[in-house]
């Protein structure tokens, strides 16, 4: 995977999109050929969540606060991507979002890998594949105001000449990690992604937030990522539309989600001790990420992956102490509690 | 694994190393048994080399710098260890030297994986193990001190009822990972290794020097980890005696290899800059480590393991910023250039 890259500003993807099109004429054909109506959904999906995402976090980080810094990347096989990232800014520490949108050939050692893994109906090939998809992380400064995560992407599949995806599936979802618990931001965040779940299906909400206990488990630690969320992967259960619709919902609450906490926090007083707090909760956050995490055990193993954008996801900084032990009825020992037993929050 | 731990001085250590013996006779008997010239040598190496590197690290602190915290452990399957660890001292920002001493029968899974391997001659069993191991990693505060790694371990393995072991191995070597290179420093890093090399076989320091620049390769950064040393493992190809000679002159000369270059560095003056890119070299430290590196990945895989123990290694404090590239012909750029391009020194 060869990728060419520039800095550039929001107004520049129109005219990058135009040349990724514009490279070859039997390359244009057989990129439109797939851009079939779910692919071509979820493109403008994922770019209007990026705008409106990113749009609010600068709203939040005030008139003179810290901007996103646009960097376009072309992949030559057949795609694209912006990852939009703020670096000290005056409310967040980092934040990133990031979309990328390919289209190629399916590379053989991925289709390997999913049929080993299970999936069916995909033994002939080659296979071109659609991916689109948001990845975000934001890491605020006060250690009182949460990191979020979320991330919802398309993948399909269809045959050299075929028409019609041979598979497809929807995966996604969100979760929160506050260094200290505030309560009411965990059942406020929750809420909001069970609405969000419930106006397409009350089976969804219990089963993608169990699914996200279960995943975002630092299990060399014996704790949590964080207070949850929801996570879902391989959806493909009912029309794509109506999944479509559902993961629209999602990444559309996000805002709703999650600014309203960090509004509510982010001027709070807080000592050094709290900032150190943050800090070691920074480094299991590193942690998970490395060791745990699929997604960037993927990234890191693709050759030529842009690796800024793989590990955009980790903190601007973080600690390790030999030994930490927060002290008994603490809100530190609190926080791990909840950790160590992930909680019903509503 | 079921581990207990209790907070020691150093004089503790004969003390628990009792208790360890008397839990039981028959148990007694086992490790007595296990106990052979080897590994007896071996453990006293172990013992002997943590005195010393911590004596003469607690000596760079200076009268009111930072001391060792001494954190002893049992095995509650047999053994013990040390975890020794200073942090935010006046030279150094963390410091961990911890010995092991594990006897007890071998798990099968480990077994597996070593058949697996390439290990012959141990396809009977049950076996008992014996491991007796050092391993350091010192993160200086001053940018333009250097951190350091080494390590040396032996293992062996007996038939239950047998006396001599079936198979057994050395492994281990040390390495400086710079934040600003100073050529002087990897020269004389270097030379001092190579004198233990070659006191034992002229052919040792070419080879271990290579393995160790192929080992430390953080492979989806496209650079290595530090500025190499020496890495062997499954060394076995001359009598114990002889190998234990020459791992022994490794770890003896430890002491020579790295405080003269801290004694140099640790009170250079320093920008705000040159802290900020060696936090960012401490990150790229944390993902060699978290990512790559088999012995945080094996211990991070060993259920009921001390994490702690296993990630010692990792940092106070650690950065990543997004996309960042050092000015091209600045002393960054020059140590990133060594990185990509691994020198031979001597």
């Amino acid at each position: 995977m060869r990728i060419s890259h520039k800095t550039i500003d929001c107004e520049a993807t129109e005219e990058l999109k135009g040349r990724v099109q514009s490279k070859s004429s039997s390359k244009q054909k057989e990129e439109t050929a797939l851009r079939k109506p779910m692919s071509a959904k979820m493109e403008q999906l994922v770019r209007h969540l990026q705008h409106k995402i990113t749009s609010a976090v600068e709203e939040l980080e005030g008139p003179n606060g810290g901007r996103f810094f646009h960097d376009a990347w072309i992949r030559e096989e057949g795609g694209e991507g912006v990852s939009c990232v703020l670096q000290d800014g005056k409310v967040f520490e980092k934040a990133g979002v990031n979309i990328s949108i390919v289209a190629s050939k399916a590379p053989e050692g991925m289709l390997q890998h999913m049929r080993a893994r299970k999936r069916e109906g995909i033994d002939k090939g080659p296979y071109n594949m659609f991916v689109a998809g948001i990845s975000l992380v934001m890491h605020p400064h006060n250690p009182m105001a949460p990191t979020v995560h979320a991330n919802y992407r398309y993948f399909e599949l269809v045959e050299e000449n075929g028409d019609e995806p041979v598979a497809w599936w929807f995966g996604g979802g969100c979760d929160l990690t506050p260094s200290y618990l505030f309560e009411e931001d965990a059942i406020h965040f929750h809420k909001i992604i069970k609405q969000a779940c419930d106006n397409h299906d009350t089976a969804y909400y219990p089963r993608f937030k169990k699914w996200c206990d279960e995943y975002f488990d630092v299990k060399h630690r014996g704790e949590r990522r964080g207070i949850g969320g929801i996570f879902f992967d391989d959806l493909e259960d009912r029309p794509a539309e109506e999944i479509f619709a559902f993961v629209k919902d999602c990444g559309e609450s996000f805002v709703d989600q999650y600014v309203p906490i960090v509004q509510k926090r982010k001027d709070m007083p807080f000592t050094k001790e709290n900032k150190l707090w943050q800090q070691l909760r920074r480094g299991r956050y590193v942690e998970f990420n490395l060791v745990h995490d699929r997604g960037t055990k993927f990234g890191l193993a693709t050759p030529g992956v842009r690796i800024e954008s793989v590990l955009m996801s980790l903190p601007l900084t973080a600690r390790w102490e030999y030994g930490h032990v927060p002290t008994p009825g603490s809100p530190e020992a609190e926080l791990l509690e909840v950790l160590r037993t992930p909680r019903d929050w509503i």
